[in-house]
């Protein structure tokens, strides 16, 4: 089984389209239109056409070759879709209807019923209970939430085990200005799951991050595995560490586990853990936009002394390390701020200043540091220091995280510049130091210790 | 000392206007200008307007009341011009300039000299070794930074230690869709430390939840007294728990202390704490904009299971109680969710409905609710339930939070209509159970233990 023609499909079915506004069948068929692909909408009952798109009877009615259907029909009438599809040669599904796992007994054996009805025919099944995925460079939009369409292309793939957190996540990442080569809501996990995802997205050209949100899964073996395989960086936010059992039980179908466990086994296989959708967000911008880091010891520039001391703390709190400068560094850095305030690690320059990029380069360069963070309020007149940190990062080979706070119109334009320089962004001094924390704590992980055990199947 | 003069003058005099661009008597005036009294540049040396305004020799000269100066003059010639500003009767000033006690002992000797010639004529000094406060609402821009004239009015002080961070929160506080009452950094607190700025605002009739940034101060006493004595709610982010203590030394003149001490101090007097700029703002808002919480209980009404998890977890790990929902409340949601997934607490509606006001209101009603928080992803076709939230938290008598995630253009309108309904609205899932969280934990705390000394002075 391979996810090609979910997330790569040549042609798309939607089965149960409806016309009736509000229907998931409507919602879903309006986005699934966007598509740069065929799109056809399957019902018996409807009569001419769709979104612009001709009503067939059945998928087996189609021509074309369809990989991926989106099955828009109540959980009870899935199965026989299933089959059908199955039929026809359609390597993959979405299955959007509830009452299925998380259900109850009767849930379950229907959910049985339509894996046993893919298995026969080798189809991929994203759900039940799920509110889909998007893979915003295709306009492959195959949620029936408003806003898919909005999605920016980034090079984040999001999966998550709530559809919900899939699309807050996605939300949050176009707010930020980032944006994500997919976001996929595993839901139920009747037969692809994290361990399947992570393995296809790992391949996805366009992915250079990988966040996971976990609630709980009774493969953990097979999603750390997958994890350690992945060449792709890993960052993974596991909920559910009070008493919150009862309730994720009735969402997806799974008991959150034991926190702790998860944590510690995310770590040993290569994996950091956060523990907020916008950290992992975070985490996953300085992963896929930075050369990979060779250690833990991160340099800290800042125009405000206020916000280095935060930033100083934290990075500190969060595994990473703030070394002394290098005797040359700091010569060179008392050469440039000669008088100024602080010029240990954290070097603070006081207020931004026009040779605040040569600071910058110059802790950029110190063989002792391995992450760069640099913080600087917005100051009109000065701007950022976009020439000196365009290719800094490609050309000392390490991570160089950004930060400011100011009025957001006043910095567009030099904001834009430094994404188009490539150099991460956050939006407040914590959030910069605990993604720089993640870097530093991922630099740290050599894989999993050889023949320990740590999560075992349960 | 009343810091009346300061925080709300009748005219302001800029000693040390320049006319150079990029000094910072340039841009002190440059904002001070925006002030809607009388404002004086005061320099020798000037000659004709300073943005409209004549220059004058000296603060003696001017006929008018001047009740605020703002020193934009180098470090050692400020004890001279406080001497000036005494003897002209103005009974507040701003001290931009480094160099002070922050700096070693030089900078402590003139420090003093600061300090004594203001004790001689009662003159309150902010700083020195601030950027310096705004008060949006009056357009009073004090600070030299650029885009203080955006700042919007809002409901909430906030008090910083580090000028910087006190720009850092009100930058973010405008991109949430906030703003301040006042926004202060303190710097070295020659003479006005926390104790006498929580004091003034708390008095003020803008101001309905005060923020502090504490780095550290040697008068922990007297802060936790007067977070103690004010009305107005207050929140607190001590930052500093790993060793920073050189940098900060440096930074503001004082240590960071022991973090758990300020911790347990400030919860003993009725302050709960948080741990970033972002929670500290949410925190505010929850506290400004709603009824007082009379418990710990939150009933979590949510439009996708997944954020509702990641609620129910965070609201309970941050001292928050999720109880059990009344029978007749049960009843009161099974009827109008015939069917629907959980109707616990949280109730999960499975998506957004129009019946999800009614779910909103019945859990608010409960009498064993005292905060409730909704959660909605944005779904077009459904908007908010703005008209059921309207009036809801005055009429029960309880905080209700609203957080959602979506595309920001197609949210505004919705989003600006529970603004203009006072729901306070947070950004993710967890910076919404969060404030939640703090609202608990505030509503846990009854005052300080008689007798008890959490924090001696050191």
């Amino acid at each position: 089984m391979t996810l090609q023609q979910m997330f790569d499909p040549a042609a798309v079915a939607v089965v149960g389209a409806s016309a009736t506004e509000g229907k998931i069948g409507y919602e879903a068929m309006a986005n699934a239109v966007e598509f740069d692909g065929p799109v056809y909408p399957v019902n018996p009952s409807g009569e001419g056409r769709l979104f612009g798109e001709a009503f067939v009877d059945s998928v087996t009615d189609i021509e074309d070759d369809v990989d991926l259907a989106l099955c828009c029909v109540p959980g009870a009438a899935t199965p026989e879709v299933i089959e059908e599809c199955g039929a026809a040669g359609i390597g993959a599904a979405v299955i959007y209807a509830g009452g299925f796992a998380e259900a109850g007994e009767e849930g379950e054996r229907l959910q049985e019923a339509v894996v046993a009805a893919a298995d026969r025919h080798d189809v991929s099944l994203l759900g039940p209970n799920t509110s889909g995925f998007v893979v915003p460079e295709r306009d492959l939009l195959c949620s029936f939430a408003s806003g898919a369409e909005k999605l920016p292309a980034g090079n984040t793939a999001v999966i998550a085990q709530s559809g919900g957190v899939a699309h807050a996540l996605a939300f949050q990442s176009r707010r930020q200005g980032r944006g994500v080569s997919a976001m996929v809501g595993l839901g139920n996990r009747a037969n692809v799951g994290f361990t399947e995802t992570i393995d296809y997205f790992d391949g996805d050209d366009r992915t250079d991050a990988i966040v996971l949100h976990v609630e709980g899964t009774d493969d953990g073996r097979g999603l750390l595995e997958a994890c350690r395989a992945s060449e792709t960086p890993v960052v993974a936010y596991k909920v559910g560490q009070s008493d919150v059992g009862a309730f994720a039980e009735s969402h997806t179908g799974a008991l959150t586990g034991d926190h702790e466990l998860y944590t510690a086994g995310f770590a040993q296989y290569g994996v950091p853990t956060v523990d907020a959708t916008d950290d992992l967000l975070d985490a996953a911008a300085a992963l896929a936009d930075s050369p990979a880091p060779a250690g833990p010891n991160v340099g800290v520039v800042t125009a405000q002394a206020g916000p280095g001391i935060i930033i100083s703390d934290r990075i500190q709190r969060g595994g990473g390390r703030l070394p002394e400068l290098s005797s040359e560094t700091q010569q060179r850095v008392d050469e440039i701020l000669t008088g100024v305030t602080y010029t240990g690690n954290p070097v603070d320059t006081g207020r931004p200043m026009p040779a605040f990029g040569d600071v910058v380069t110059a802790v950029a360069e110190d063989d002792g540091v391995d992450i760069v963070l640099v913080y600087e309020l917005y100051e009109q007149a000065m701007g950022f220091p976009v020439e000196a940190l365009s290719g800094l990062a490609e050309r000392v080979g390490k991570p160089i995280l950004f930060s400011t706070d100011g009025i957001e119109e006043d910095m567009a334009d030099d904001l834009s510049a430094l994404a188009d320089a490539g150099v991460p962004v956050f939006e407040t001094p914590e959030r910069a130091a605990d993604a720089a924390a993640v870097l530093a704590r991922y630099a740290g992980m050599a894989g999993p210790a050889a023949g320990q055990e740590v999560v075992a199947d349960d």
